[in-house]
């Protein structure tokens, strides 16, 4: 099924919140507190400069992500993006076309590298993902996760340019 | 003089302003945008979690520093803390002081590790202070930083268990 992703505003991002629900609820990837409410989860993802964008598959959200600064000011040319993919959808692809979206649009942005602050060491499926798409282990933070299996994790800091 | 650092809330963060605009204006340690205003300056360092601390020789404020939690819900048992030492107050330890203090509140405060995730690796003071504070480098990031006078500039990531 094609796969539409397309930017949306505060005022979408309910189709969005059952993804990111299900993901942080999990507690094995993002910091996210698992008790983040609707209302937190669109402030931080929608609220500029934040931008929030949607992958559809015949109008059914399956995957998003956030692409923002990594810092303000004179670090504001480095972007930073957060994936996620609901549960059902996963296995075929969508986190590499929503990476792949938004290298695009950071390019397009002036946006010069990407950085991922918070990649769990564990999440190997996601390390080799990112690795793919051009990224390079630039750095490694002890147990800076409190992962909901396995405990404390070691957490990657991951840079590609654009 | 003995210096004397304390806990602060926004109310008394006009003495810690003249400071921040001194070392944000410089734009060769922070990412901050140099033009951040004291309304942005007071919300980013005293509005909850982050808690912020001042140092003052006979009541007047030489430096301050913020600490707050480096990253939200499954991350923040790792603290992050900047640091800022007035330009007529540097080379006599202010820094060193802030630094020392702000290990032994966030060691109380229950955290278990500390993380600096944007020191200029130009900034060649700080690194060995930091270093002796007990902080080594876990990542850098390249070109992260548009230093004011030096153009991009490489960031390290320092992070010490407490």
């Amino acid at each position: 099924m094609p796969l539409e992703i397309r930017e949306i505003g505060a005022g979408e991002f309910g189709s969005v919140w059952p993804i990111f629900q299900a993901v942080v609820s999990a507690g094995d990837s993002y910091a996210y507190d698992p008790a983040t409410t609707l209302e937190q989860a669109r402030d931080s993802w929608t609220t500029p400069p934040a931008r929030c964008f949607v992958a559809e598959e015949a109008g059914v959200a399956v995957g998003a992500y956030c692409l923002k600064p990594n810092q303000p000011g004179l670090g504001n040319h480095v972007a930073n993006a957060g994936y996620m993919v609901a549960p059902n959808a996963r296995g075929r692809g969508v986190a590499s076309s929503l990476c792949r979206h938004s290298l695009d649009v950071a390019r397009a942005a002036g946006f010069l590298a990407m950085q991922f602050n918070f990649v769990a060491a564990s999440n190997e499926v996601a390390i080799r993902l990112w690795q793919r798409h051009g990224f390079a282990t630039v750095g490694r933070v002890p147990l800076a996760f409190r992962h909901s299996r396995l405990g404390l994790t070691d957490v990657l800091v991951m840079h590609r340019r654009l």
